[in-house]
């Protein structure tokens, strides 16, 4: 049988050096465990604009049809912000997600205790959160047609839909299902079912789904508004929430902020079984490409790590190994080391992005 | 001249309740101030569907049209929730803020000194916070054409329509600004420009507006999603938030709780002037009408009198007045007199709606 196939797409900012330390633990795999990867490498975001005039290439959305998973670092700068709406680094990365029909973002916000102090929240709000906030990824307003700026008389006119198909919702409510299974059984769902209708199909197919197919796991549904308000006043409420593409965006942005570790979340995005058994898959870390601190060895490297510990889990089924990678992460966190995101003002001095990646390859 | 005119709307749940206390601060104005209201009083919401089959009846709506300003209470209960979309308490509340053309929703969030301690973010975090969001609220994905559930083949599909004309962006744009003069001339305008069109229009008319006519503004920009991050963060780092009608629901509801008092929080939806000059206005708390707790005696009225209090700065150029029943607001807390949504779980006792009330009075 041959490797599994890794795309690696490290894209701008920080993305490069965070991917660099990505690559150690792979190697450490292949040298250590025996397992290796067929890794690739390609541009998506910013850079690919440079190289080809495009945020992807078809070349590149090709590749990563093909592969087992892909592995994302972050997108955008200041220096693409003039750029064309259509041809900004953003639509790489929105390409990839509808293309692969990425339809179910895990996004887990999980508080280490190493780090419960450095949350904005007290301690005891946060202190062994564990959320797993499923969002849609492909559909919704993101994508909905039609869409555009067009002009009214002498007014322009900014339009975007939002739209939402029974199936696309009853197939990453399943998603949250099953994960609730796995966790504490417990599902919040979350729309805007009081001002629109499209929460309203949203919150009956999930009841219907969960009537029909999941009848076991505990649901309940919240306004949007009101779950912004709930994350923050005692996030611990929840377990699994599922809600659609924007809301997600900002509710699952919330969430991790509540951990106060930013650099510390993955995420992985998943789609239908290919014909190997696989989901189609994408792993990226929370974080953006934070250009301010490109380039300078500042940057965390945890929540990419961690990403590829979600490949390991969900793509590879290799559970253990991922907890292993978990495990190291925690370790050297125990052990103090701490990358400048994550140090106060206490004026500590923080580890470089490639010392934390050798000291996790280390503590594996 | 002929009283000011003042339409009462309780609503639902504690919204009679709330209501009530507001009575007495306005009868303490007549009798003590010489300052009389002209005080008619309505149903809104489910109470209105009860009597009339509809959320909002006409005579109801050109009363509100006709007055120098709307005090409401809150909408909605459980009762209600299997109503049609059509006459949901909500929409009672939406047709007044469309018909009378609200446009500018302005929902301080403001931690009471005496209160600090009850938030879920650290003390230092939110200690003396002071931020002004305001909330585009007659447009965007709340009242957007084409909506509804249709069929598509055998799948039903959910839809709505986020849209934006220029003007309708450069009026509330240009609340904001106006706002921040006021304050510590500072906007921070939030959308979703790297995904949605409507978010490039938005972005591009704020910073138009800002060139144009308000130059010795600060102005800055952020994605919706990293504003609920950075509003969760370090919110300190804000003065006036600018935002659409959905990301406003979820931004300003964020805001509100990190200052750890719902209960607390007033609103005020403004229009353009009448023809006695007076913006077309509506006042409410921004907490919901609480059916778990209504009719107990239980509810804060505090956010509902904060409410009165913006009507008479807002509607009324009586700030001296309004500042005065904010200081007996805060004198009264800093007595350490609480309704139960102010209790930690320290077992104190908590006083009645009606005794927060009347010391509210006394204090004037
Ligand atoms: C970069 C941007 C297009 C993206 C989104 O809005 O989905 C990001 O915020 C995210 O959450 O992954
Ligand atoms: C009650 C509801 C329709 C309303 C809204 O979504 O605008 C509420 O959440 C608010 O923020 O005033």
């Amino acid at each position: 049988m041959s490797n599994p196939s890794l795309l690696i797409l490290p894209g701008d900012g920080i993305g490069p050096e965070v991917m660099a330390e990505v690559r150690k633990i792979i190697d450490w795999f292949g040298d250590k465990r025996g397992v290796s990867f067929d890794v690739s490498e390609d541009l998506v975001g910013g850079c690919a604009y440079d190289k080809h005039g495009t945020p992807l290439h078809d070349d590149t959305m090709a590749r990563a049809q093909e592969v087992d998973a892909v592995l994302l670092g972050a997108v955008g700068g200041p220096k693409y912000d003039k750029l064309d709406f259509s041809v900004k680094p953003e639509r790489g990365l929105l390409r990839l997600r509808k293309e692969m029909d990425l339809y179910a973002n895990l996004r887990p916000a999980q508080c280490f205790d190493a780090l419960a102090d450095f949350s904005s929240l007290k301690k005891d709000v946060v202190a062994g959160l564990d959320i797993m906030i499923i969002r849609e990824l492909t559909s919704g307003v993101y994508f909905g047609e039609p869409r555009g700026i067009i002009k009214e008389g002498n007014e322009r006119v900014g339009i975007n839909t939002q739209r939402y198909t029974e199936s696309e919702i009853a197939r990453v409510a399943r998603s949250a299902f099953e994960m609730a299974r796995k966790r504490s059984n417990k599902v919040c769902s979350m729309e805007k079912a009081n001002v629109m209708e499209s929460g309203i199909l949203w919150r009956d197919v999930v009841q219907e789904i969960h009537d029909a197919e999941y009848p076991d796991v505990e649901l309940s549904h919240m306004y949007a508004d009101a779950g912004a308000m709930q994350l923050t006043r005692w996030p611990k409420q929840f377990d699994v929430i599922v809600t659609d593409n924007l809301f997600g965006d900002l509710l699952s942005d919330l969430a991790a902020m509540l951990t106060g570790s930013l650099g510390m979340l993955p995420s992985a995005s998943l789609g239908a079984p290919m014909a190997n058994g696989r989901p189609k898959a994408l792993y990226e870390p929370v974080h953006g490409s934070a250009p301010d601190i490109a380039g300078q060895g500042k940057a965390n490297p945890i929540a990419c790590i961690l990403s590829f510990a979600m490949a390991l889990r969900y793509s590879f089924d290799m559970g253990d190994e991922a907890a292993r990678v978990e495990t190291a992460v925690e370790k050297v966190l125990a052990d103090g080391l701490r990358t400048a995101d994550l140090l106060g003002e206490e004026g500590k001095s923080p580890v470089s992005t490639s010392e934390m990646g050798d000291a996790i390859v280390a503590a594996l």
